[in-house]
């Protein structure tokens, strides 16, 4: 709310009561606990979500403009924190629904608005949405690779090996190849199969330095030339590039 | 086609066809659909053949050129995305040519030449081009890495360790542990190749920094230098890359 | 100790020691060494704890504040690495108390403070404390990703798969995933999670870009600039670290 | 040997002869070729055996100082690629030689001397080398690392999980974790190990950062400042990097 003591209290509050909320949907999905202690977990969700509720109804009223706030992305998210609960009560037990509450966790954000740590991650973001478009082609590059993979693939191993049952799977095969996360759950079989993918395995490697050299590339250049913080000396017109410089380092003049 | 409204319209038609005959080709691999809906695949993998049989057509008819049109890239895409369909039809059932059909997937980069993220695509082209030599050393070095280490983990572990029944085999296991793809459908059971091993994997790990580093220097050299703007010598007809440069590298010649 | 001949061959014994002394606890944790060796690994054991006790002890005598000693981070790893023996004489076999004497690993450390390498350690050491808080807000972005995903995986495969039991489990498969480790002792069966999971995977695969870019802009900075040479201001003691300043951007004095 | 017509004749046969033998070692691993084609295989591999005893018979001939070639690198690779033949003649099938013999392999090398590729692999060389201490001081470090991380997982799976039967077998799971390669056939069961894997992967995450950040580091500062083919102008003395430059892009000066 306000950079206030009284807010700040709220602010800390808040947060355990999210983290706490969160703890219990989770502790809830399993199933050894569920059973024991199935009243408390009951319990406390109602009381976060009676608490949520009254939050919520709190800053529509304390808004200047409720319309507005009801329609940004934190007001979208303050409401589905509460809803999942009632409709639950409402339709009994949808099991979809968790996947909604847990979506309190990104409550945490509005409330890290306040944290010194704010800076290093708009860098960050900075540097991600620079080279967007760039991540953009790449993305769409590695999609027409995984389908025009998966489908070579599918053809060699389909009727060997029953992993590669069809192309989207077989899709699904190449991403997981490409990316180097290889679980083994659909693996070649044929020596055929197993020389293709040892040659999709080095092209990933090559690959995934595509999308690390664009970030990075973005991050160098935003460090050593102007990006966030650029200061030029006033005296000798030189940039100096570092936040936390009282004089020029170039003329000794007091910035 | 042109840059006309026509041409676009023409041009997001073609992209729908191409990408709803995609669809189709993908779902008539999944057993269960293609039993269900058999009639509708085939018919509409009939439709789709005549639509780009008659484009094709009509490329070679409209084009000046019409034999430089059919050796070109294109060209030959084309081609190839509607003969297994007919090729099909008189053979009856040939199994691989559902990779070729696939590939009409690489029409759409045609329509995408329109598109405005073509000039990233051609950056990263640009990067991953003047790394060319570095990164086909590296692939050479990578591929006698692999043998090596293959035939020595097999040496280590063939006998007593079902996976490894030979050389290619133990091979295709040194690119999928070296490029941390990891699938475990063969992993060592000795001591001795289990340690051997763990040498072999923070090697990748090593090995994983050198194309990043290749292209993420070329990527940051782009940035530093000039690569966005590259300048054409009036002189010698050749790009000059370097945004500082006040005379053409190449021939003298004051830009 | 000391960089006395004498105290360079006391060190070289005390490496010896503390690598044998580790190797013993790896031997005796393998079931076929321990039952042949148990002895000689018993025996072993005790000497060393005597020797460390001895060493210990004397350390703590020679040190001129021992107080001090005891309660730095070196004095507590040499306190931790004879305890544990000891406890296991009047307890009997707790089983936790291996990791503690494999702390012993960490004495080495100390004696590795000799070695020229050192500097190069710092450097590291360096470029990833700079990096430190844009480390800590991407760790805590992955943190509350992984908790999103995994939540969303367990609402779509739980019921259809055995893998996913809970949502603490499905939080360990993403962060499993987005690693790119890829056990695979818990994979997506149904087609929807498949598809998230590709999703899962390609994000990964740039979320990968991120602490690469963060710890290289750094070292490439640190290359760039002066970092090797780490020049201090006569008159206010700070580091300065670039190699072109004339003046100190903290108090503008001459350098 | 020389560069005239008649030497690039031979290495190119050599060159082939080396490939053929390495492919022949390959295909004999393989139990069902080898059942078929035993004979040609072995009449191949003792055909290349006295081709290559002829090679290096001549090599030690014709060299000035046959002493140093013997005890050089090549002349060592050239020898035991021709005496596994042999003393698996005498001794009756040595399993272990088979990996001498595909040693072969590296006198690939000895050609590639001629490939004007081999400027490319110099300045990858040249990169690796100066991060040497860099990279050595991170692979003790990771080694003290996997020894600690293997040693507490020990603790916490062993009894509860199959997979960790003692801390070296756990170390080579902490290893095959920490790069990412992830088998699967050694994985975390209890809650609590799979809490400390997920830890341990997302460290791994920030490690890997490492080595590529000391790599790319040392190939960016290659390409922007001096390193291998700097040129300076003679007329304005400024740095014109391009090793293809005829003129100077500052001030046209013929080079």
């Amino acid at each position: 709310m306000a950079d206030t003591p009284a807010g700040r209290i709220f602010d800390t509050m808040l947060l355990l009561a999210i983290l706490t909320s969160v703890a219990v949907i989770m502790m809830e999905s399993v199933q050894q606990l569920e059973l024991k202690y199935y009243q408390l977990f009951h319990t406390l969700e109602w009381v976060f979500t009676i608490l949520f509720t009254i939050e919520y109804v709190l800053r529509v009223w304390c808004s200047p403009k409720p319309e507005k706030y009801m329609r940004s992305f934190y007001g979208i998210i303050d409401l589905l924190c509460v809803v999942p609960t009632y409709l639950d009560f409402l339709l009994g037990g949808a099991h979809f629904l968790i996947s909604i509450r847990i979506l309190r966790m990104l409550r945490i954000f509005r409330i890290f608005k306040l944290v010194p740590f704010l800076h290093e991650g708009q860098q960050l973001t900075l540097a991600l949405q620079r080279s967007r478009r760039k991540i953009a082609v790449f993305f769409f590059f590695i999609l027409l690779l995984t389908i025009v993979l998966g489908s070579i693939m599918y053809v060699i191993e389909s009727g060997h090996n029953s992993g590669f049952t069809s192309i989207p799977v077989s899709i699904y095969w190449a991403v997981v190849t490409l990316t180097t996360v290889g679980y083994g759950d659909i693996a070649p079989i044929t020596p055929l199969g197993q020389a293709f993918s040892a040659v999709i395995m080095i092209m990933g490697y090559a690959i995934i330095a595509v999308p690390t050299g664009i970030v990075t590339a973005e991050m160098t250049r935003m460090r050593a030339g102007a990006s966030v913080t650029v200061r030029t000396c006033p005296e000798c017109h030189k940039d100096t590039f570092d936040e936390d410089a009282t004089f020029c380092k170039y003329c000794g003049h007091h910035l």
